[in-house]
């Protein structure tokens, strides 16, 4: 396939030796690259039942085919492996330029099997591969990382472009809260599979390649893709809101609709304690100065660059998304914008999930709100609206120092250890993303039945149910949203796949893009042809999730959610309308009423059980 | 050469036909396209004494090259004629896309010759050219001739994307401050030449095209493409900067280094009057919700849309960019920013150049100021710092209604009549872009020399003087001058004729770009090659100009830049150094100390006198 480079690099850490593969161009027909690849071969090669710890798992970094080749936001490079977090299938993506410059190096995909014996940087400069000792980057912080491995490089031009993805110490200690973090702050948003890598003594992967990558029909080619920087440059959210503040912008729209989480998602919205004028894109204007940057060609370019200098907290990194301010802000009860900065930075620099981490302190905070858990029980002050208690839980949750290995384990486990699992708001284990299912029924659903725990960025309803583009629909509202929920799900698939991003779908529809794949592929797919190809994949991770024991019981969202209404603000009264939706979706999924895939279902997507 | 068509469409409005020629591709060799085979077209056919409103002057748009084939910012359309302002050839781009549009209707150029007897619209669907009675949008504004137009089509799908170029209530009126405007309201910055286009009954063209481009090398195209924006994505300037906030973002820097205007470039600097907290980029965004767009293939979206609605203006249009800033706003001693932005869009509605009818008011005040003029002469009240009289001098002057007659005629007439030079701020006839050449050397020094009178766009030496980008120039200095604004001469005169727009230099060095004018056109030129070209445009247009009667006495600045230093602010104590700069340029230029091409320049450049 065009765009392919059909190479595969596979390294053994244990034996500290490689080898270079050829890719089964079938497989890319049948799974396009990037996460279906990933997990396609990830789910042949790995026995669901793996210790994610143990030597024998295995962690695999694929670029999709349209990475590199000047596809509009065709940049992301995929991590597919087994999380440490929640057990099941992970799979999460690069931003930046580490995905493209895989390409460049020749390569679409990475196999990391077995454990170094002492701490290793895999180094790959086009077919220079090499392990390389990584003493003196060890215990230190991503960007850290980052800034001694360029020092080293005798030819400061080749550092310049050198890209690199690293653990923070979170990962080096095991942290199950642990994620993976490329191009100095770009956090992969992957709860667990830092410690994944942390467990294989692999600090980092750092990358230079010289190649270029072969388009198929190139003059069609860029008048699709000059068409769709045209149409982009023109769309109101991804010409100026994206632009102006990254995700951030949703704040604004999610406090009006009463979306936004408040002290792990408890009784009253935030608008009755926190005024928007505090939080909303006004304040973080104010409060950062922002630069934008953008991923390999990518024209919206929502990444906000800045930098922070305090007594706590000195350096570069990303402004918060609304992911940061949701997650680790307003859920924790903070909403000083500064201060969610800095937890934002602190998560990048320790490499460890914003969303995860947030929702583990909000329950530690909850416990101790409720008199479950105390200070003396914590060995850690832990107070809903405490900025200085989220900076210091962050910190040393990360570094296993004091005491806070107890919350370092999650926000399941510790709720476990108190005997009281009302408190851990999220789903297979993992910490809600920040949007009340109560408000905003189709994310809801999706969060209940995602196959990697109740993270947005597989299914982006958000889209139609509260930017209202393309289509709107009504987020209260429980009609068609298996429907929607199905659709964007498969569709995130097969974005991931291709290694493009959800963002261009605010300015564009789907249909729209299908020629830039084709022109660029060779391919001839039609719009109908790529979705069944995401529904493919949504079912092969869902085959490997049934084998780790995950079943219909776990498709489900804390009870909070389900049996509590919002008591104040825009969406009062409302809960999540689950058992509602739950049933037509598996049946629009061609699944049995255990949410198991149906034989003939499987047969049609040509997957065996 | 690719990216080109190679048609011309020639129309003649008296006769009311036309015809389809080749255009000769050592034309297109030795001029490039756009600017430079406007230029030479135009100079080979019409004399230079012909009456800039007479019918035996042509109007030509021509597209560069680059334009429409997905090459970045490649977008614009070049306007050439003489200007009824000025006198001196003109040549004004158009931005957004209708430039790109005329190449996909599959024409480089088109040239209008002669008188149509009554108002017509000239439409352009691929090869069904026709002329259209006018008589529906005479007398209206730009963007309401587009909307009567478009609303009068049948197809509304077709109407999306037709676009226009028109001129305004001022260019019909013949008031020598008249431009174009293109895309609803985008000022096409060149005074003098919508009066051409109203001398001929031509209210508009409109555009829909159906063809591609193609290119030689597109696969290096694509590589070379992607590799440009995710530079531009990632320099400080066109990432962040321009997108944001535009041109307006120079207000800031040029306060701080006393470049602003004020009052018609009157002694004490601004800094002492207006505090950079009411006029800078902070003030800005407060005063207009600004939604980005973008030219034709354009990464960095530098246009501000937005829209005002009070009792004296209610419209859509650009909020002001520096030029609006400076010249409507500044230098006729307005710092209200909402006043300049109705100054702005009444300008683009009225179809006035925002420069020159800035500086003709200035004029205007300054003589009602130095009791020279009075309400009773000019029949209007004209007070610097009154927002009001502005606003009513722009909308009286380009209707004629009233007795704004007299100042419709341009600061350089009115200063004339009143026996007083002196208060004219401009140079052949064209008032002053609003940098003050007392505190930026280079920009003066090219303000003098300029063929098209002393505008910004046609040597941007500011990139150097001010942004520090590339090389750094101090500005206050004139070492090194005379190359850099030759050097910047001849850049833009490559831009122009290709169809590109000046701002990739912020991030990229022209160095970067000439490997994707290669691939697209299927050239190899080198960088210098291209320079040369330029070079040979510059003469060429100076040819022109010699032959209309221009000699080195108008290559000049007003006395007060010459004689009278800045009173006051960052700048206190500059004049402009042009008695030192200006020898040097003629030497670099080849040209005798009465700035005329010696021979063996000429020859060497290929041109006869």
């Amino acid at each position: 396939m065009y765009g392919c480079t059909g190479r595969c690099l596979r390294v053994n850490l244990s034996a500290g030796k490689h080898s270079i593969e050829d890719i089964n161009p079938e497989l890319l027909r049948k799974f396009l690259g990037g996460r279906g690849l990933g997990v396609k071969v990830y789910s042949d090669e790995v026995d669901p039942k793996t210790d994610p710890l143990g030597p024998e798992n295995k962690l695999i970094f694929v670029s999709g085919p349209l990475v590199g080749t000047g596809a509009i936001t065709g940049a992301s490079c995929n991590v597919v492996t087994k999380s440490a977090l929640s057990g099941t299938i992970a799979c999460a993506k690069t931003r930046g330029h580490f995905g493209a410059e895989l390409k460049f190096a020749g390569f679409d995909m990475i196999i990391v099997e077995g454990k170094a014996e002492s701490p290793v940087i895999l180094s790959i400069l086009d077919d220079k591969i090499s392990l390389q000792p990584a003493l003196e980057s060890w215990g230190r912080t991503t960007s850290e990382t980052e800034a001694v491995f360029k020092k080293n490089l005798a030819d400061k031009w080749a550092a310049r472009d050198t890209y690199l993805i690293s653990i923070g110490p979170a990962g080096e200690k095991l942290v199950p809260l642990a994620n993976i973090v490329n191009d100095s702050f770009l956090s992969v948003g992957g709860a667990g599979i830092g410690a994944v890598m942390g467990s294989k003594n692999l600090k980092a992967i750092a990358i230079k390649g010289s190649h270029s990558l072969a388009i198929a029909d190139s003059a069609r080619f860029v008048r699709v893709v000059t068409n769709l920087i045209n149409k982009l440059n023109s769309a109101p959210l991804t010409s100026h809101s994206m632009s102006a503040w990254g995700s951030a912008f949703f704040i604004d729209l999610c406090y009006q609709k009463g979306m936004l989480p408040h002290k792990n998602f408890q009784g009253a919205a935030f608008t009755e304690l926190t005024e928007l004028k505090d939080i909303g894109t006004k304040a973080l204007s104010n409060a950062f100065a922002m630069r934008s940057s953008g991923c390999f060609a990518c024209p919206i370019a929502c990444l906000k660059k800045t930098e922070v200098n305090n007594p706590f907290f000195k350096g570069k990194g990303m402004a918060p998304t609304y992911w940061a301010i949701g997650a680790l802000g307003l859920n924790c009860g903070v909403s000083d914008l500064s201060t969610i900065g800095m937890a934002n930075m602190i998560c990048a620099e320790m490499g460890l999930d914003p969303i995860a981490a947030g929702g583990t302190v909000a329950t530690a905070m909850e416990l101790v709100e409720k008199g479950i858990a105390d200070r003396d029980t914590l060995k850690l002050e832990l107070r809903f609206g405490q900025g200085e208690d989220l900076l210091h839980a962050l910190t040393l949750m990360a570094t296993k120092k004091g005491h806070a290995k107890r919350i370092g384990k999650g926000g399941q486990a510790l709720a476990g250890e108190h005997g009281t699992s009302k408190s851990f708001m999220g789903v297979k284990g993992l910490p809600m993303a920040p949007f009340d299912p109560r408000s905003i029924q189709g994310m809801g659903l999706h969060f209940a039945t995602c196959n990697f725990g109740p993270h947005h960025l597989y299914a982006y309803t958000f889209i139609e149910e509260v930017l209202g583009v393309h289509e709107k629909s009504d987020p209260l509202s429980t009609d068609g949203k298996p429907e929607l929920v199905k659709r964007y799900q498969d569709l995130a698939a097969v974005l991931d796949s291709l290694g493009l991003c959800n963002w261009p779908l605010m300015g564009v529809k789907f249909n729209n893009i299908v020629p830039m794949i084709n022109s660029c592929l060779g391919t001839d797919y039609k719009a109908d042809d790529l979705m069944k190809i995401g529904e493919r994949i949504w079912n092969l991770e869902k085959l490997f999730n049934m084998k780790v024991g995950f079943d219909h019981t776990h498709d489900t969202l804390p009870g909070r959610f389900l049996n509590e209404p919002i008591t104040d603000g825009p969406a009062k009264g409302q809960i999540s309308k689950l058992d509602e939706m739950l049933p037509g979706y598996y049946e629009l999924r061609g699944w049995n009423e255990k949410g198991e895939p149906r034989g003939d279902t499987l047969q049609a997507l040509g997957l065996k059980r």
